[in-house]
């Protein structure tokens, strides 16, 4: 597959008053800033306190449990993209309560802002991004078998979280 | 200028799988995902409890003052983002205390993670991207002379958590 970069004429240099090096195309000097991504998420709690997982049909992990979550878009505020993922992977309308979370991915220049949210409908089903969803209790979380490390940080944080109205975010344990 | 997606053969479609229109390469299939950026920066309190501020150099809003602020690189975590920015701007040394908002601007496609911080050495002076720097009472800020609104934002949401050690993250007022 061939990106832009490799159509154009791309150095990797440090543009005058810069101190990184960026891909500068040398024909017309345009700077290609990469810059990191941001995957927004919730952890959902249903009304008996049960937690909104859902099993991915897509890779990476393919197979694998998942709080909702994905890469915000443009002109999407955080919460509403949480919200949005939540409608898709798990066609769950949920609420937001609260930042629970902010972790850095440094390795994929990722930043994750993971909210707590409640499931406001009990009706959810999976998405096309996902091969199940279900409503777990603590002991029934399917613990071998969560996608990435950021889903084990987020929901064991949740659970220090249960019954505190007010908490500053957490971040990378 | 040129841009990559000028020097291709890019469409506006809907990639299969996916719900929105994106830029994708009709010889070789790439898509051009557009993502939001993310800026990072800190309301930096002296011992004294002025607040550090920087007299912008560049465009936009040249003149000027700001909180330090710019945009999160690549591998970076927020907050050591928000320690080298103050660094770039003010020859600053921070130490982070908490996040003290998350805005978003979305006309921008931008995300700020703002943190409360604190100047751990009274030596400042301007980095090449500010005109000047300064350490003000908050009647002394420049409050006609600001650069930007969610300046406007950090600083009163700031003053709000004087006093408080724990407080979940604000957002747009």
């Amino acid at each position: 597959m061939t990106t832009p970069e490799q159509l154009n004429n791309f150095s990797r240099r440090i543009p005058d008053g810069d101190n990184l090096e960026r891909d500068v195309c040398d024909t017309c000097g345009f700077i290609g800033y990469q810059n990191p991504k941001i995957v927004v998420g919730a952890v959902v709690r249903a009304g008996d306190g049960k937690l909104l997982l859902c099993k991915r049909s897509i890779e990476p992990r393919a197979g694998y449990w998942t709080v909702p979550a994905g890469y915000l878009e443009l002109n999407e505020a955080p919460d509403a993209g949480a919200m949005r993922e939540a409608m898709e992977e798990a066609n769950a309308h949920i609420a937001i309560d609260r930042v629970l979370a902010i972790y850095t991915i440094a390795r994929l220049s990722q930043i994750q802002i993971i909210y707590r949210a409640a499931l406001t409908d009990p009706n959810i089903s999976a998405g096309p991004e996902s091969l199940e969803v279900g409503l777990f209790t603590w002991d029934e979380i399917p613990w071998d078998d969560i996608a990435f490390p950021s889903v084990h940080w987020a929901l064991g944080q949740y659970k220090e979280t249960i019954g505190d109205a007010s908490f500053p975010p957490f971040a990378n344990p």
